[in-house]
């Protein structure tokens, strides 16, 4: 493990993303917004950076998993930003969810300098990040991706080139159309099933025989039983990648009708107060709408 | 096997499940509304009756897979009805998809007359009818469910026991709300991730790597790579699925925004012609709001 | 003013109208489902009929205006019914709100017996149907229309002829879903702009000094400024009448993707207890779903 | 009028405007990114500067009206942009629609040279251009409101103060939610109505005839009737502002459901190349949808 690895953004994906770096022996250092949280991982073994560009410098690679397009405007491109660490053989790897032209725009400023970048959003969730077992969605030359596979297979346990920059994110964004629409289904069903009657058992027990179960509806559907509501993946993030789908979308016009809907319930979860609470707290969205008591 | 059946509703499931009847040994009698769709199943060995109500007489359990909740009401409430043929020890298994307004309306006639109904919509599709692998989710009294068990477990592998009549209707319908939205994701997935330069083949890789992966999205996605869309499950009949989702849920005072509004994209594809065709050529109505010549 | 008149229902609007016909100077006979109703008619001067088939006898014209498709045919299709007084001659004034189907069917019905029908439902809500200033779309046989102008010019000022019968309940329908789709519009943007620190009478303002101005807008923005969600329209109506239109549209093969949207943010409105309240309380839905508190 | 005017954007509307100013003798500059529609201006007697900041330097006031937020951008911020010009005393008058965000960030950027912004985006459309019957809805402080009058008043015949910077720009988002909803309602209604046999006549006179009657419905309504798609308001701008309505309602934590399922639709419509028509030729992108014949 010579590579030299910098890690920034220790939310609740990159917290753990950062620990199986260290764990898998990468020398790794690590930079966050807010320095509190880089603490536990200091203690474990990890450097910390004072600024992007100071992790840059220290770093071969630096993986990014931070919240939202604004934030990777300020790693990348602020005055202490990691672009200016950018050299020739310097690699950046954009594992956060965000739109296909953001990751251009960063990949187009390394370049410029002969550095590169894979964009490699992931899918897992918090126990993917957790156990390593993150799927990987790559978009970048090819040749990058393959030269950054031992990193991603540090954190994750598969890595699926989909083609040039922009199009991992894409594909990131179309995974989090369906699990929208998958969501937004079982918590209809749910609604409308436990006012007739059913148990949320019973509807699991029917979905999980049929051609269209889902590891995902007892993941949930557990969940929504127990009334867990704690994170995984919180709304405000899902709501945030509903809207770059819908502006990648508007881009490359394609109507989403189906998105669309979907996600004004999604933001009526987070304008009741939701968006810290995991995705499937929406069926409290759907429960209101149906008249049913706060509780 | 000394139960004689009687199967009324000849189509492309119907067809198939009688057939798994007779070849199950019943000695079965069969009806369908136009007497063509008879002849294969006579061959077969089948007994035809006339009407519905010598379809009761002949029979001490009839099994219903008509189209929608119209077709219920001339099979049973016709002058010629199954009604006529109700006594004492008569079974109704209505395999139909329709409302819980119908199949509770249905019981309580047969109830009248010292007989009994079971509901049992399934989930299978096509295949599961032809190989005799349906999964039943039932309504009505735990005693008739049990009785008819063996009927059932002549075309399918699994009858769930749901609750009072109406909860299996309910289930089914919440079923075909789940298809209906998690075939909006993949459709709209695949107009925008092929604009984006995806191939349907790297989305389907990666969902089918991810949490929210489903045997349905390979089922359906591999028919739209191929442009086959030969009916298994038809868009007429999702279609008017979705409107008694519909309508059950206004009755419960439930909103549905998701369902509510794929359904209109499903209307579409209807208007557009593609009504016989599988529900997966929705597809072709995601291309054409998306500006793709017609193909 | 020759003619004896019988008025059937005495509901919000129905009294109104009742009313009218009264001072007019018709002889009128009323019923309506439970019989309280009829009393302050019966003091000003109205028969009361214990049936409604007493009721078409004694009439020449009866003037229906019920809640729903169920309740005309109870009207008219029960063993008490209407059609038991059908004569020829008999004319039948059908002012409620239903769908094309059920008018059609009624007046086939009657035609049988020689009687006929003219479909009328009208548009003014109970401020109009208080002055006599109701607006008719009517459906039927043109010299139908033509014999019953004074009937409808006694409760209203204007009756438009749109063609065959259905298609007055037709045309009333999307004047339904204009109203839907134009209060959505209102109270959407009150939500979102009131936020934002504008005044209802702000957006009022701009909103009548453009060129989308409509005295709708003025009527129902000032009711909610002054949180007046007394009834003029009751939800309940209204999510009756938008189901009538897109079962219209389902059998004509027409999408209506926004109002099958807007459908269901009444439908909440309704789940949530607002249904006897006048239809702009769909503001009060809105507001909960943007997370603010109930009032 | 010892105002000296700039006007940059001649697109549609500006050019309108801009002639208005010069008809009602203000000595007036132009700009626009492609010089050739700075021409006709020219001949009757507008100055041309070469760049925005030349604009700004031979003007006292700037108004801008272009098409979307990065016109702004490349209008304000670029090098050679008109932030270079400002100077104490400097006035831009932004009648473009674009986000709150936007106008704000222009305002702030000004400011800090002394000079200030008003926003005032217009409703009116061409013809409001033309013949100067516009309607300002403005933002920022009131004084330069008033100071700023005399501008508007010579291309419009109203400005209503709607409160601090952004919140013109909001009012004017939500009056084009407005449009949208209406034209939906209209088209929507148009199309089912005509498949039951009614007439687009026979439908506007019942709108027109009825409390929510609008002039926005004879206008939009005519035109459909006629085919007459030439651009009043193209729908490429429509989808645009929706777009940032749906951003700013984001922002400001509240859903919209009808907008966003409206939005959608009118997608439909720019990606089937209806981009450059007026917002009503939305009838034809649901005119395929209900399996019309492309005409």
């Amino acid at each position: 493990m010579s590579q030299r690895i910098g890690f920034a953004g220790l939310g609740l994906m990159g917290s753990r993303m950062a620990r199986n770096l260290l764990k898998k022996g990468f020398e790794t250092t690590v930079w966050n917004r807010t320095r509190e949280r880089c603490l536990p991982l200091e203690q474990e073994g990890a450097r910390v950076a004072p600024t992007p560009s100071e992790l840059g410098e220290r770093s071969d690679v630096v993986v990014a998993c931070v919240a939202d397009p604004p934030a990777v405007e300020r790693l990348v491109f602020a005055e202490d930003g990691l672009l200016g660490a950018a050299r020739p053989g310097f690699r950046y790897l954009e594992c956060s969810t965000v739109s296909p032209d953001t990751t251009r725009r960063v990949q187009a400023a390394l370049r410029e300098r002969g550095a590169d970048a894979l964009e490699a959003p992931m899918t897992g969730s918090k126990n993917g990040a957790e156990h390593g077992t993150l799927l990987f969605m790559t978009g970048g030359e090819r040749a990058v991706h393959e030269e950054l596979l031992p990193v991603m297979m540090a954190m994750g346990t598969k890595a699926l080139y989909c083609g040039a920059m922009g199009q991992g994110s894409t594909m990131k964004l179309i995974g989090n159309s369906f699990i929208s629409l998958m969501l937004e289904a079982l918590c209809e069903g749910i609604v409308v099933g436990r006012r007739a009657g059913l148990t949320i058992e019973a509807i699991l027990e029917v979905v999980q025989a049929s051609g269209f179960a889902s590891p995902y509806y007892a993941f949930k559907g557990s969940a929504i039983a127990k009334r867990d509501f704690s994170e995984h993946f919180a709304i405000d993030l899902l709501v945030k990648d509903q809207g770059l789908m819908l502006e990648t979308a508007d881009a490359l016009r394609v109507p989403m009708p189906g998105l669309a809907a979907v996600r004004e319930v999604f933001q009526s979860a987070r304008a009741q107060g939701y968006g810290r609470e995991d995705i499937c707290a929406v069926v409290k969205t759907l429960e209101r709408a149906a008249g049913e008591p706060q509780v």
